[in-house]
């Protein structure tokens, strides 16, 4: 009987205890009052990241806001083009419009910018990356580096180490993304609505803006982002290009549907993937299981496989339900589940930090 | 600007009025008091299928209970091999145990059985029914007749009428299953979960039996039915197994995960499918919106497209999200939506027993 799950580290660079031992940087958290910045602070603080000064930056909004971070009490200043003067980095996840107006700014005051938003990511001059897979693409950096879309970052988890054993060909994936993908607010939505049918003061409560078009309690909404011509979501679209940026592979077919479920946190994909050589169960386990940031959760007849309720605030990704797809020749089928706020967004971009540091790369000059 | 949604009226017989005219039916539904009996029930008054008789089975415990059916006041009655006697069809619901102790016995008895259960749909004696796709196929009954499972009726709903414009040749689809798929208890078994969180007086409820084998509130289950030796679920298998019955493709190629989500009621599919001709989306379009039981939802930038909320007793199944699939050759993506209670089970049983009528074929004599 194995032992279950089978699971290699997170993804960290060997030297980075020594390298935080020599240096400690001053950076920059833009949008620290969001559902992204908040997760930021907690694991630099998590993965003891050497920070000699955390600023924290919002909108006028949060400005003044008093919030713990990396050991001190860090007053909220508003993001403005003065306020990246001496950072080392930032990490910037406030949204395109937040980053379009402001990482050139800071990358020009010599602050290194890692940005979640999708402004940056298909820039070819930005390098797209998801350390456990190309974590030497940091060292091509100008200035910017693009953290991948969510759901992309976790299906890349599971799907890498099976392409580089099999060599991917077609990947064919559903989504089931939780309403925290939305930010703060979606969590606040699926309360509202599912508090209203269980409190019996219900209706004397103010109706809250939900970021959803639709209902999300009890409910399943086939819409992420805005949708293109061809009836493809942006969303959608984000796991085809992120993809083939980051395994460059730059003619890989993909075909996504992206839904929201109401599910508070962690994304799953149910994944279908063709490859170039013959494919086996063993193997692809051994590839999965070795794999750092991985961990293998697949007895499912003893009800062993991720869940999202599982996947909550964990660095690793799981995946589990592996086996021969039966309508794909060479074809392997399973479902990842991963923590969208860690993996997806706020630990994905400290663990780009960190090979920045460990590549001796995170200071650039024009 | 198209009228949407475009629906066609769900599949009723021409002639139906008439014949219910000529004839009354004295019917027997096995299973009465469960989820899916309670829709035979109220189906069968909405769609005023000619009824002379009701009689209403269930197990030992649920006998001697008065339930309104059909315009009468029913005493539900105990299952037994003496139950069938002189009824012309009984609609058993009750699952395969009770299907397999009890099917045969009634149609010895000359009571024809449209069985709900999996115990008979891959039986070659016995006709898999989805009578918008294979109505003809009622007349080689030989007294029993089996109704798809739910997923597969509801994905085939959409499939069908591409197939018969372009061929189908390849299906992968990932299901989004909502709890009353598992009965009366899975909705019960969400509401209790979500009651602990929101009710002051949580813990002194007593823990009621889930039938899920996880906590299902705020979480996926990937996990429907039991597994098989290669890691596909049972579930998984009736999509493959039985859309090669009832479209008559033997060896279509069709790869499935089935998971279950927080959703009280409709079942919802994103199927993947590559057909043998070149596919377009204006022909594809033409042909949903010209099939009966089919309504085409699909103004996705409008945020128009079929969600569970919307589906809950309707006869239609709701199809949406209608795209060229941007990895399979001749490939069309798509999202269907569908009452896993009425198309699924319920409704379908009865447009079978309608079928039957139509074709002069409810009457068997060994």
């Amino acid at each position: 009987m194995p032992q279950f799950p089978r699971c290699s580290a997170p993804y960290r660079t060997q030297n980075i205890k020594l390298l935080h031992s020599l240096k400690k940087y001053r950076i920059g958290i833009v949008g620290a009052t969001g559902a992204v910045g908040q997760e930021i602070i907690s694991l630099l603080e998590k993965r003891e990241f050497p920070v000699s000064e955390a600023r924290l930056l919002a909108s006028s909004r949060s400005s003044g806001r008093e919030i713990k971070a990396c050991g001190n009490l860090e007053k909220v200043r508003e993001t403005t083009r003065d306020a990246f003067k001496d950072l080392d980095l930032a990490i910037f996840s406030s949204g395109s419009k937040i980053s379009l107006e402001f990482a050139d700014v800071a990358r020009k005051q010599g602050c290194v910018v890692i940005d979640n938003s999708s402004a940056f990511r298909m820039d070819p001059q930005v390098p797209l990356v998801l350390p456990e897979v190309n974590s030497d693409a940091v060292e091509a950096h100008k200035g910017i580096l693009a953290n991948p879309n969510c759901s992309t970052a976790i299906t890349l988890m599971g799907l890498y180490p099976l392409h580089k054993r099999f060599g991917l060909k077609r990947v064919i994936a559903s989504t089931y993304q939780s309403v925290s993908g939305a930010g703060a607010s979606g969590i606040t939505a699926l309360q509202n609505e599912l508090s209203k049918e269980f409190s019996e003061s219900s209706n004397e409560q103010p109706t809250q803006e939900s970021p959803f078009p639709h209902p999300i309690a009890y409910n399943l909404i086939p819409h992420i982002d805005d949708f293109r011509e061809d009836g493809y979501s942006k969303e959608e679209m984000k796991l085809r290009n992120e993809s083939r940026k980051i395994l460059n592979l730059p003619k890989l077919q993909v075909s996504c549907t992206c839904v929201r479920v109401p599910v508070n946190r962690a994304h799953s994909i149910s994944v279908n993937a063709e490859f170039n050589s013959p494919v086996n169960v063993p193997d692809a386990r051994n590839a999965l299981s070795e794999f750092p940031g991985i961990e293998l959760w697949d007895i499912p007849n003893a009800g062993r496989y991720p869940m999202p309720l599982d996947y909550a605030e964990k660095e690793a990704c799981g995946v589990g339900r592996l086996r021969v797809d039966h309508a794909l020749p060479n074809g392997l089928a399973f479902w990842v589940v991963g923590d969208q706020l860690w993996k997806g967004a706020a630990l994905n971009a400290i663990q780009i930090a960190e090979a920045l540091i460990e590549r001796k790369c995170l200071r650039f000059i024009e």
